[in-house]
């Protein structure tokens, strides 16, 4: 059978990543208690193409991500990048793995226990030199200081969504980046709340008003002071509820800056 | 060129619809002041098929769109479908048209104008009889009541979003439903607020703190009392702001129960 | 702390379904080996509210939902819509859960075993009687007849969904009604193809060139005569590769109809 | 009134983008034959904060929107940023719009003349320098290579998107990124197409098959040669018709580079 994809093509365009997008996966998380964590992930792997080659084989993705059998850590990735491109026999290697966390949190006063979900991203690639963003996303209230300052009582405030990506040369917990994002905005997010806690709440949000614009700041002075992150992206969106549409800010620093090439 | 659709199909299996989905078109709408919208809406249009034939002529649905070119009223939905019924040769045909909407509405305090944009639904179907339902969406405020209640200051509120569709034996307005809506919340929401405007709408639905039950109550306590509506299904989704889920009622009321059939 | 939700309300509204909406769960469903798969759901969860309340208790729903902790089966829905009842003191229950499920297949010739992923949906209600609807969605290929027909070599051929909602009085697993899905179709869709599996999938699916409306009248006539089944819901969507646009074909049938009452 | 947006910050923390985002605005938008085209963008809306502000002033992004009242074209969108900045008073200004664009097509047999919607996207920013990129997302046909070599008769096929995104320094017409994308596919794509059409184009993809790989880089060669295009980047999405996941290549070239700085 003929094997179109190894023809030789002629037009010199090399491909900067081809491969399979948008694929659903089970996966297997460690959390920060070592214990692991069953969930889905949505699936982007890529290699890059010689501009000799026509095609890339396609199947072959599926092939190294069923070897792996969905046990794909952080810890793992880089062997699962290293496999890839030796199977695909390319120079370098892309992964980007997006799936939800679950953490078991207590509510503020009255403990009750529940699960919460974060949107987590891997994006991984491998060429010489291995690259590795974790990306966590948690949803936080935000409540407006101008509100609060010029209204006789009361604040508007909102559900917000903090996206945090970062670098880092020293491991880090998703749990930890959770932990800044939670402390950063007006109050943190819970599943099970009971009267107790959303009391407590209401009065700790109201006594931490935060624009998008503080939100990010706070989480870029943590990142800024944490000697194991490299580099950062910090947005915030908050979902006015004055509004139908959001205010965001964004920061992006790369600690490296001046000392060396980095690459998004 | 054979002519497959038409070909005797002897499943003896009827299909209820059959045609067009997810096609994106221009659409035309009349605003209350009798003054043209332009828009985009996504368009759905299907026929009933009889049992003995094997498919439906989709080409046939698009001829019948561009002979309206676009120019889709509630007032001529009723052309379009016995238009698609006679040159699909069936005996029911439906359309279904999404699309924004947008209403140029003056700041409380202010006075300020902007554009706030309502996602709209038109349901029609014809055999028959004729049946129409309109759809509005309407972004508001609302304030907890129970955290109001408990908490020593402020109290959570967040952006709802309320879903109103309705049948009516005299016409209504887009508009009208949207103010329907937006006096059944704890206050409106706008594009473009000043800061008189932020401190009174703060205030507002301070003073007027609602669940998602009471706002669907409110909305179906006006729509039972208008005597142009036939039929109505309310829902409330609040993106609570002290969770990452939403808080959610519904009511549905036929007001001709009893004396005789409706269908959905 | 005062209890705002069991207050008085004199409206006189009853509120058809109030609870809470789109919460992401992990949950765990046993596959028809019997064996667990830990998969996320997309949960909604709501009660009748009688009119003379103001609100529900919605922190209650997630102490449901955590006292089962993810343990969510076809064959323990009823028990958790008993416990939804009881603690929030209502006639009637609700629960909805969508959520991928995995099943592996082996690629027509090469044998090569890869996971699928089809998204499922249990809705189940309970007042005195209980309703349980199972969804199962499924990826297939279609052929269209009409361009084979016409043409000279090859057909226009697409990734289209068949979307199945079944009631039944015998249990029916996901992995049956997944089976009639993918032999109703062109051909069945695999993540993991070699070349000889590739070949054989093409030339079966030009031998069995169908429209999305033979698709569903297929689909149709097998749950007809399959006895367990007691009502079904079938659509097949075709993501036209010649069209911006799907082509789409919708069967509802109540077996049932004429023997008495059945809803939705 | 207390303007907190104007205090002073102490962290130290400029922040790259603050704005609005998520905001749909109906707007006006040029076509090739200097026609007026109304449709609704999704708008996002941003300035640079200098770190010693707190925040920025919301609404001012709502007045600049309302002053062009929707008229905005490529031509006027240095004058929006540039009103931008100055009522910000902020240093750089950023705008994205994303808004779906038709173009009328002729069927390429029968002539049938219909409406296709096209994704488009303008992303521009102004600092000392002014910097634009425009989008461009279309659908195609892709028949596979390697399916038709090894198959009997017949291939696989499917809708594809190509998403082309350019800078350039001679106007290029969103009408000319359409035609370049729609000729480096197996077929061009249609609204309306009676059965001569369907025939033409189904051997037409038969008799150009592509892989996604072949499609980036056919766009890519026009592109190379296109002396108005500065830099450019290509994807091609093939929704597969044997799979339940996209088959993806990508291509990015600055012409640019080794000449200068450029940036996204």
């Amino acid at each position: 059978m003929a094997d179109v994809q190894s023809m030789h093509d002629d037009r010199m365009k090399e491909i900067d990543k081809v491969g399979v997008k948008n694929l659903r996966y089970p996966i297997v998380v460690l959390d920060s208690r070592k214990e692991e964590q069953a969930t889905v992930a949505n699936v982007n792997m890529y290699v890059r193409l010689p501009h000799n080659y026509r095609g890339t084989h396609m199947s072959r993705f599926l092939e190294v991500l069923n070897e792996f059998r969905g046990r794909i850590y952080i810890g793992n990735i880089h062997e699962v990048l290293t496999k890839t491109k030796q199977v695909l026999n390319s120079e370098e290697a892309f992964i980007e793995l997006a799936f939800p966390y679950f953490i078991e949190k207590a509510a503020p006063v009255s403990g009750a226990r529940s699960l919460m979900e974060y949107n987590c991203l891997f994006l991984a690639s491998l060429n010489r030199r291995f690259d590795f963003v974790l990306g966590v996303e948690a949803p936080v209230t935000t409540l407006c200081p101008c509100s609060k300052e010029i209204s006789t009582s009361s604040a508007h405030n909102q559900r917000s969504v903090v996206r945090v990506r970062i670098r880092f040369k020293e491991f880090v917990w998703i749990e930890e980046v959770v932990e800044v994002i939670e402390r950063s905005a007006s109050a943190p997010v819970f599943s099970l709340l009971k009267r107790v806690d959303e009391k407590h709440l209401t009065e700790l949000a109201y006594s931490r008003p935060m624009f998008a614009e503080d939100v990010v700041r706070q989480v870029a002075v943590e990142l800024e002071a944490n000697k194991k992150v490299t580099w950062y992206a910090v947005e915030a969106e908050n979902h006015e509820s004055i509004h139908n549409h959001s205010a965001y800010a964004f920061i992006e620093k790369d600690k490296n800056e001046g000392k060396g090439p980095s690459r998004d």
